[in-house]
């Protein structure tokens, strides 16, 4: 898969899951905030210092063709419109407010799958993330830590031996560090366990967010969970804390699934058939409705009820059905009862087998 | 088909479409009540006189071997058990009030298949009844009248000069005929338009019913619309008034139909395709929303949007999803979640093109 592959097709490596793969963590990011010695933070940023920073990681990567870095493509995104740099963000390569902007000066670096990625003069200079399958946070963190490795080498850091990477957001100085899962949790939504459960995470320090991050709703029982201290702890230990939580959420998802299948085995399937049938049929279809059931076709697959989906599928769908991905399909201007029928004809022809890319 | 398979089995004549059939009205029935002089009618019965009338109708059958009265069955409640009963009314053969009772004085007769019924000692002595798929009330009373003509070479029927056949009830003195048709109004319902219409069809002095006639609320967008006068007017008369306006209605929701597909075509697709797919995919299902899909699928076939089922299976499912018949196959008790899951299932079955039966 390519670079225009990345900004126009539907696929992105986190949704890469083996075929015999049933995970409640979907996928696991790492990311590292990191800023470059003497310049203000990207808030401050005039477009003239922005595109200095720009230059700065062009010639890290085209320093070091050998390496990681010298592999990844850099994009400004005075160079990519609108609805590819929403397709960024729609993959979770992005974040929605970095790919707002369509300034030369702000841009990302992507390796050829979308599992690493550098956001240039987001809220820091860099944000350098690692996106895998699954709970995997050290080989996230090895991955991150690798690249943030190859570009130190070139580049001069704001770094305090006191207090560690300097950032712009005070919440992420220190390690710079923030690690999150993205979990589906159908079951603890269907038995009501679901808020008992937030509240505990909320308690544990982390945060509990939607598919997209911050300022997200959750939807469709998908939650991003991810440490909130970066300060004062090991990078280590920051992602271990939070790869001990989701093991202990998965395991009470996995018991409350077990409970549903031996009390309500007949309203369960119900609900899992009816979401398979409403997918398969509908000829118009929102996105939160399509969210809602794609959650039960994946809890369908996790249980067995479903055979002929895949998850990389349904991972594929999750991102397909969005808003730019379907504009992509449909061209422009699109009104939502248009975007509607698309989304349903994209995921119809996904879930028969007919690839939509 | 035989007697067991009116008794046991999903099929009945007014089912019985031609596949390029597609008929706003479902079914039509003509009935005509008569009793036999000098006997009290049914509720001032006393079991040994309700003997008498149905030995009285026994004679008539064995009597005229070469007529269709010949060839008809007699059932006496006592040898039916309550759901066998039962599955004769979900059947539209009998009347709910009817086949509550297991008493040996009461009871009906039946041709081969259902198109002709004589229920005795239900409200009157005798109830002869013609149901025939689709707008045929000239041929059902024809028909009707020929069984009627046939009963009274032998029986003596209670007959004024002046006012005409004399009931039970006021309202069927005279011909004692009532005509019914069942229609199926989805677009009027859509469109709002149902309300005016059933308020013209009540001012038109035509009573509206739903499935199962008398006390029965409509459902599934299925109405059962009937004359209320049987006295000062011919038979003749009477059918083809009810004629005329079933043929009006139908017009008007044709009409609608074609209203909603010109204005609002995806939503239309949209509600016939997720009914398909609830159907299709449902692992428990009531009978109330049962009927809405189904009238949904029914409508679809109509439209030409759904393909490979045929109104004759959709007959035959809006029977066989009924308490009795379920029951037939599932055994007795059934508890409301196994009879909505077998419900589901036969669903599926009959749709899926295995019959059920």
């Amino acid at each position: 898969m390519n670079r225009e592959g990345l900004l126009g097709g539907n696929y992105v490596y986190w949704m890469n899951v083996p075929a015999d793969r049933r995970d409640i963590v979907i996928s696991c990011r790492v990311r590292l905030a990191r800023n470059i010695a003497g310049i203000p933070f990207p808030h401050l940023l005039d477009p003239v210092k922005g595109r200095a920073i720009m230059e700065q990681v062009r010639a890290a990567r085209e320093g070091n063709p050998g390496l990681v870095l010298g592999s990844m493509q850099l994009l400004t995104f005075d160079k990519l419109d609108t609805l590819a740099r929403q397709r960024l963000s729609e993959k979770h390569l992005c974040s929605p407010e970095h790919c707002a902007s369509g300034d030369g000066h702000r841009g990302i670096m992507l390796n050829g799958d979308g599992s690493l990625a550098v956001m240039i003069n987001e809220e820091d200079h860099l944000r350098i993330q690692c996106l895998l399958p699954g709970l995997q946070l050290k080989e996230c963190h090895a991955l991150a830590q690798q690249l943030d490795d190859e570009l130190e080498q070139t580049l001069d850091y704001a770094f305090s031996e006191t207090t560690g990477y300097l950032t712009a957001c005070p919440t992420n100085v220190g390690t710079g560090l923030r690690a999150s899962v993205m979990l589906h949790l159908p079951a603890a939504q269907m038995t009501g366990a679901i808020k008992q459960l937030l509240q505990n995470v909320n308690q544990l320090g982390l945060a509990v967010r939607g598919l997209y991050g911050e300022g997200s709703e959750p939807a469709g029982n998908f939650y991003q969970i991810s440490n909130q201290i970066t300060l004062g702890q090991s990078e280590e230990d920051i992602y271990n804390y939070l790869q001990t939580i989701a093991e202990q959420i998965v395991e009470q998802e996995n018991l409350l699934r077990e409970r549903l299948r031996a009390d309500v085995p007949y309203q369960l399937e119900d609900k899992i058939g009816r979401a398979y049938g409403i997918l398969s049929n509908a000829r118009l279809i929102g996105s939160d409705e399509a969210l809602r059931m794609l959650s039960m076709v994946r809890l369908g697959i996790d249980l067995g009820i479903i055979k002929d989906i895949s998850i990389f599928s349904l991972n594929q769908l999750m991102v397909a059905i969005r808003p730019a991905h379907l504009q992509k399909i449909g061209g422009l201007p699109m009104e939502t009862v248009q975007r509607d029928v698309l989304r349903a004809e994209v995921i119809k022809q996904m879930l028969s087998g007919e690839e939509a890319d």
